[in-house]
């Protein structure tokens, strides 16, 4: 649902009768929305479940996921609309999250004709495993891609 | 699984026969293992899944979470043995995880008893809107709280 206001939607997304704590999202705050849509949801094939525009804020927020809210696991874009900086991503280096994709290759293939950064080639780190690879979002975060297929 | 081998586990944990692409995990950088630990299972009552120690690489990795590789949505702990340093963590201001809880207040409440700083207090940022909390894990972390049992 586009441009909502506050009032509109259902407040309790994420469950009202829920009593097994679980992982939610991951929140990142992406500076160029339109590059990071289309990094997530052009590339990866995330879906959009809500957009939240708020003016007394000026900032509009994403949840966007593979899934329902009730899966958990998503990702909470928030895009503050007056930010010009270029995030800088501070000394814990290694963050990132993680997503599991039937295959590796292909998808860095794909993100990286749109234009992303491959920072690590598919690749097996131990004999046997699943390839893995490191690709930047247009802010700069970490992605990684493990693969869930086996060849 | 404690101090395994790299050749003993199955490196295929998030699937091998997987075509949903999918979230698997967030991972952060921690300095101090034990507060780390205390602060997401003893607190947060995540479970530790996995737990590699890689004497080549003088790193812990550790997969926590609340349910199982399949599930989905864990957190992937890294601690470097010989890491010193105190995390700083970027401009890109807002990071975050978060976790649903049923009762937000108390689980601030015991997070705050075990020496978490609470840097917002439970509260209904939206009338009517589930109670949401921010705390911070020891590595200077956000996590947000977002109750999921409506009272």
């Amino acid at each position: 649902m586009s441009e909502t206001a506050e009032h509109e939607f259902d407040t309790w997304l994420w469950g009202k009768n829920d009593d097994r704590p679980r992982f939610l999202h991951a929140m990142i705050r992406v500076r160029d929305f339109d590059a990071a849509l289309k990094f997530y949801i052009d590339g990866l094939g995330m879906k959009v479940l809500d957009r939240f525009d708020v003016e007394r804020r000026r900032t509009t927020g994403m949840y966007i996921g593979f899934g329902e809210y009730k899966d958990g696991g998503m990702v909470e874009l928030v895009h503050p609309w007056d930010d010009e900086e270029v995030y800088s991503h501070g000394s814990g280096y290694g963050h990132h999250i993680a997503i599991g994709v039937p295959d590796v290759p292909a998808m860095v293939a794909k993100l990286e004709a749109m234009g992303a950064e491959v920072t690590l080639r598919p690749q097996e780190l131990i004999d046997g495993a699943p390839q893995v690879a490191f690709v930047k979002d247009p802010d700069g975060y970490s992605v990684e891609l493990i693969q869930t297929r086996k060849p």
